[in-house]
């Protein structure tokens, strides 16, 4: 946590740190408002931050100083003054393989991509097989389920085959047909009254804090909600469906492997609210 | 390829390299071996090279430049005088994430530790489900099977619950319980004669160049060898067993959770000298 902000292209990595070769680290991603006269806003910092801590003990790795990190995000925010929104990731490694000591702990900020703001109109998702089955990680507790590493070869690798399908985003399947989750989104499904999720207990996926917040929010509002297992076919016959990010916020799902989702938009524009997008 | 040879501790990624971030990258490893007046030679480095760029094709990656490669590894090894052995791990990456150009290409070279040389008498491993079925990559080709990412947290993971149940390395198995490989090794097994490992094809796991080399000179030495679907099982049932890699050459398993394997000392140096370790 010593180098403060330093410009877009610096290294900040060795060629042995953990994180760079072997993917052991983890990191977490929200979002910056920055208006026209540069002043910045971060969401929802603190849930992040308990996520990122739960995501390091996944690793082996030691609880953040939140102080040190509040004091870098704040020297970065100041930094940064390019109106609109921005992401902000925050990273950690378990250091370099060859000393063995201290953590490499590091942020960027990102301004929000136009495929990202583009993406928020909905998108058409292919449902990949991720391999691993619905109930795999009550019986395989060390698979690093749940945890946000750094190791997200499988997920860029689904948006590429996502791509080759013609489709902007993936949603992420069990072995044995489940839908779970999109690689950085949960599946929030709208059906006969009643707001749906993945549970996430066994199936290894991120719990994701706008769906946590949908649900907090949803809930004071006298929405039902449960977490239910579902698979691809109740997504394409639910009422509605979206992907739900700290980047992107609540996004409508379009299609699945080609078959149109009914939409909602009045729901569509009241979630987003709820989440502050 | 642009800067040569660095000091140790040198930074050589920035924070938003797609191989520091998302471990979208690969790598490869082989060992170097380097006498008392600091002349080194490095094995099979084709092979190497080959596999690596499968593995970067595997990533979306174009194909290295194999000249300017030889001429760095050339210029690390003139640098490096240490008599013994050590380890070269050479990396690609696809580049910037938001400069979205070139690749970044490195690599290291690293004393052979302490724990790998010891390693060599033989190793204790945790058998561990790594969640895919066997045949998994027949249906899901882009899962990137057979691809030797910078995503190694699943492997560190296994390793780290490897130690805490005891054990010194990993027998990964299929989620329907066929033993596949170690997170950097491939599985030798040796039973009534017979020589074999795991069939490449359907099982994701990486073509081994110390389990190929084996396999060309044992069958030219008159080894029956086979690519066999085998269980944890069978290992502890073999006439023996080893973990061959480019690092560790053939490597004696001495016990599967705990349950004891026979051992063939003799077989073991035949197979090492025919690995050239």
């Amino acid at each position: 946590m010593g180098r403060g902000v330093l410009p877009a292209g610096a290294l900040v990595a060795t060629a042995d740190d953990l994180g760079f070769t072997r993917g052991d680290g983890v990191f977490d991603a929200t979002r910056i408002c920055t208006d026209v006269d540069g002043n910045s806003t971060i969401d929802h910092l603190n849930r992040h931050f308990d996520r990122f801590d739960r995501s390091i003990a996944g690793v082996g790795g030691r609880a953040i100083d939140r102080q040190a990190w509040t004091a870098l995000i704040e020297e970065a925010m100041a930094a940064w003054d390019v109106p609109g929104e921005a992401v902000c990731k925050i990273m950690y490694t378990n250091g370099q393989e060859t000393q063995g000591g201290e953590p490499t702990e590091c942020l960027t900020v990102t301004e929000m991509s136009a495929a990202a703001m583009a993406q928020r109109a909905g998108v058409k998702v292919a449902a990949l097989n991720r391999g691993y089955a619905h109930d795999l990680f009550y019986e395989v507790p060390w698979l690093l389920g749940r945890v946000k590493t750094l190791a997200y070869a499988v997920n860029v690798a689904a948006g590429r085959e996502a791509k080759a399908r013609g489709a902007d985003d993936v949603l992420f399947c069990s072995s044995d047909g489940y839908a779970l989750e999109g690689p950085t989104s949960a599946l929030i499904v709208w059906r006969d009254g009643v707001l749906h999720t993945t549970p996430l207990e066994g199936t290894g996926i991120l719990d994701s804090i706008t769906q946590a917040l949908l649900f907090e929010r949803a809930t004071e509002a006298g929405y039902d909600c449960r977490y239910t297992l579902m698979r691809p076919g109740d997504v394409v016959a639910a009422d509605a469906a979206w992907l739900a990010s700290s980047v992107r916020g609540t996004v409508p799902i379009l299609e699945v492997d080609g078959k149109p989702v009914s939409q909602d938009p009045e729901l569509t524009r009241t979630f987003a609210a709820m989440v502050g997008f």
